[in-house]
């Protein structure tokens, strides 16, 4: 069955997208750990970061980081914080998370949930940022 | 003044190295998260992972996966996670950790203090298996 990335980068579920490759697909995580979280996705499902060839993986974290800059320019922040967990959905993901402050990247911590309105603004925001 | 990480990399501040090639060095985190814990850094200091060059940022990433294939094959782990945070040592540095379960990615959580003798062990056991 397809992942739920999956389904987000076919329009079967719809998403906050940010920009989008022939070969990666990023956009807002739906409950931020802070405003502008996002998540950078294979649109080739891999489950494991580290099972993705070489070649692909390089181009992954170029695209991050050009979704990342974009990100930056958009939400203040001191650095954009990346983290790779993926022990829930079984589709390598990266997230980008404008950091204050070096706890600001702890999946502990509550997560937020904003207005549709105010994720439109954000997704908008950044993705006029990036440049591919 | 050079960061405590182009110290390690000079040999003026002892590590337990686990790889390095012309670019890039690994070395286990002193202080880690989990058993294995291992950091990756570039040679050349740059504070903000994403103000690397593109094509040293893709190195960069190949040569963590290479140093984390190695990692989940001498510690038992479900993945090996990875994050970069960077609010401490200005040296871009990316974090590899083993995992069994989400939480053991939180910087929050106590970190360990080894016995020389384990970690010593800990990285000969991951450094064998290293395949550049």
């Amino acid at each position: 069955m397809a992942s739920i990335f999956s389904r987000i980068i076919a329009g079967e579920i719809p998403s906050y997208k940010i920009a989008e490759n022939e070969k990666f697909y990023a956009f807002l995580d739906i409950n931020p750990l802070q405003k502008g979280h996002t998540l950078v996705v294979p649109k080739k499902e891999t489950d494991y970061i580290f099972d993705i060839e070489d070649n692909d993986l390089a181009e992954m974290i170029v695209f991050a980081k050009k979704v990342a800059v974009a990100v930056k320019e958009a939400i203040p922040c001191v650095k954009i914080g990346v983290a790779v967990i993926g022990l829930e959905v079984r589709h390598a993901h990266i997230h980008l998370v404008p950091m204050q402050k070096e706890g600001d990247l702890n999946f502990s911590n509550k997560k937020m949930t904003l207005p549709a309105e105010e994720m439109e603004q954000i997704a908008k925001a950044i993705s006029e940022k990036v440049v591919l």
